[in-house]
């Protein structure tokens, strides 16, 4: 039997998650044609990309580029709305790669047109869970996590009949791990960029050093593997070598190891259900890696933790409202405009204000969203 | 659907695995039956197992105990073979937990007769792997591993369809990690019997002092999930809570860990496909193992584990030979018989003056045992 070549989608191709993926198509000549490429605003690497792979789509931003449209449509290409290459038959995997807000629409529409959806996006797991895990239930759509978290849940989870006792999340720790409070108030978006063990985009880096990445993969992983929040525990191992960890109903515990490096849950998303030889995949060698550590998580060190699992526990808007005030409050430490400690203030304050919508529609969330924004940039003005 | 109760019999149902498999019976009511149960020669033991599980067939040695026999028939208990037992149509699983050569018939009486088949003795699939697994694969038996390594594996193989690259099993190093070979030289058996992490009959305590134990787990493992000797990769891990990994072909490397407790393996051999809540089972707690070690582990200073390998890559009768000769020097070890040194010496002797039998027959391996076992003898008399 011919093997059939999975035509994919790459919604936010010239970011790290997105440019990671082009690496694994190139690396498996005849499994994967790239149908669609979307991007927001990189353009040369985009026209790179569409030398390179020729996809039938593509789509960026509608206030850049208008110059290149016409260069754009020579090489073939047809403009896309992310929602219409989400949901294209011409697709048979989105890679929901962009950031922030962009993905929960995509990813909704990728969901609907029952897609096999590889979810890089945090924000619309974190923020619509609910509504999103259902809608896949009902269109038959498949999630295929990319985080390495939870493709190594997802992994330890194969073959498994039986409900989950816990998930263990692995956190580095991040830069910053045994620093005091003292020494955190003067942390530079310099030194919260440059993380230990991962290398990522901007955004999750920083989130990485304040572990509110931690926070919202724990919420993450409460939808993807329907279980409690309670059950989902964090456990700091600052080697990045386990990747996380599953215990089972007979105290049996399975985890999944590797070198730290997006290109194996990204290829895992894409080859799933198989596994395939890829010799450019980073070779894990244990002579390397003579000592892993493991310790607890300081929730008082870094209350966005603490912040992320509360609202996680409470559900309704409060996710929502979690994840876009941290957006924009990294956005402010990133321009200088606040300091490192402010991020969790400014979050702790805004969950602390907001009225929850325990059931809502994905509009309240939209609404609790810009809500979550404005208030933040308000009180940073206050404060300024 | 009213779950079925498994049938079981436990060879070798005083020992330290039978005492735990019954551990576990007695922890999951409603799940098993005690239908057999054999022993060596510990009596007292096995009436108080008679009592308390009330099998319809026992069996043990039968120059010990003649004056007993009566008082077990009037309990109910009908005399068996070991092979009669293992092939008895009121048996589901026959757990193989006699040690040595015994269990070697009964495994193939299991086999032949289509049981499922936890089994935890080592040296039946060593000396004769091919023969038992072809002979499974034929007549449909399910091999269960219970060596908590090889549970480890086949838990981590579970929903996996492609070959695997490599095994990884961990080894605790034993109590003589770090010894000097000057060192060896007078340690005593009850040195010997102190191991660091695991609580386990003697002979195999001896076998993990001098890693052969972790040699014969090499070929176990080679037989068991039908890799060559050269993917299967030994690697020390003092603190013994990973049980053993295994990478797939796209480099992802999965481990199943715990505890280091037998009763977690032996119970997912009998509730296999499922797992199941056991209160009883010892809880994994991260916070109690913040550091995890792994080394190489050194073939100069441990010959047997070098040995093993080696009589594994060459087959056919040399690995029968490594495990009778391995059985015969260790008894002489706890006899004072000889020295800690000796027990490799004498080994590698007996596998220089083997000759090869490539394609062995079940007679052939028997012949070869005996063979060993004379050899070594006469060696440590001349030496004596």
């Amino acid at each position: 039997m011919k093997k059939k070549v999975k035509r994919i989608a790459v919604l936010g191709s010239t970011g790290s998650i997105g440019r990671q993926t082009l690496d694994i198509v190139r690396a498996l000549p005849g499994c994967f044609s790239v149908a669609a490429l979307a991007t927001g605003g990189n353009l040369d690497l985009l026209t790179a990309q569409v030398a390179e792979f020729q996809p039938d789509y593509i789509s960026y931003a509608a206030e850049v580029g208008n110059d290149r449209r016409a260069g754009f449509k020579k090489s073939g290409c047809d403009f896309l709305t992310l929602e219409e290459m989400a949901s294209h038959p011409d697709v048979d995997i989105v890679v929901i790669a962009v950031s922030g807000n962009a993905g929960l629409g995509a990813t909704m529409a990728a969901v609907k047109a029952s897609k096999n959806v590889a979810l890089a996006n945090k924000e619309s797991l974190v923020a619509a869970g609910a509504i999103i895990m259902e809608a896949a239930r009902k269109n038959r759509a498949t999630i295929l996590p990319v985080d390495s978290e939870h493709s190594a849940i997802w992994q330890c989870l194969a073959g498994e009949r039986q409900p989950t006792r816990r998930i263990i999340l692995t956190a580095s720790g991040g830069p910053f791990r045994g620093f005091s409070r003292a020494q955190m108030k003067d942390i530079t978006p310099e030194q919260a960029l440059a993380h230990p063990s991962w290398k990522m985009g901007r955004k999750v880096t920083v989130d990485s050093a304040t572990l509110m990445n931690k926070g919202l993969e724990v919420i993450e992983a409460r939808w993807l593997f329907n279980v409690p929040v309670e059950d989902v525990i964090v456990i700091v191992h600052p080697q990045s070598i386990i990747h996380s960890m599953v215990e089972f109903r007979d105290g049996s515990v399975k985890a999944q190891l590797g070198v730290p490096d997006m290109h194996l849950p990204i290829q895992y998303a894409l080859t799933y259900p198989d596994r395939v030889e890829n010799t450019a995949l980073p070779h894990f060698n244990w002579t390397e890696f003579p000592n892993l550590l493991f310790e607890q998580p300081d929730l008082d060190k870094f209350p966005n933790l603490r912040l992320a699992i509360e609202a996680g526990k409470k559900g309704g808007t409060y996710p929502a409202v979690l994840c876009a005030a941290d957006e924009a409050v990294v956005d402010l430490f990133l321009k200088r405009q606040i300091g490192f400690l402010d991020i969790s203030n400014l979050v702790e304050k805004a969950l602390n204000k907001h009225v929850n919508n325990k059931h809502p529609a994905l509009e309240d969330i939209l609404e609790a969203d810009r809500w979550a924004r404005e208030m933040v940039l308000e009180m940073a003005g206050r404060k300024l």
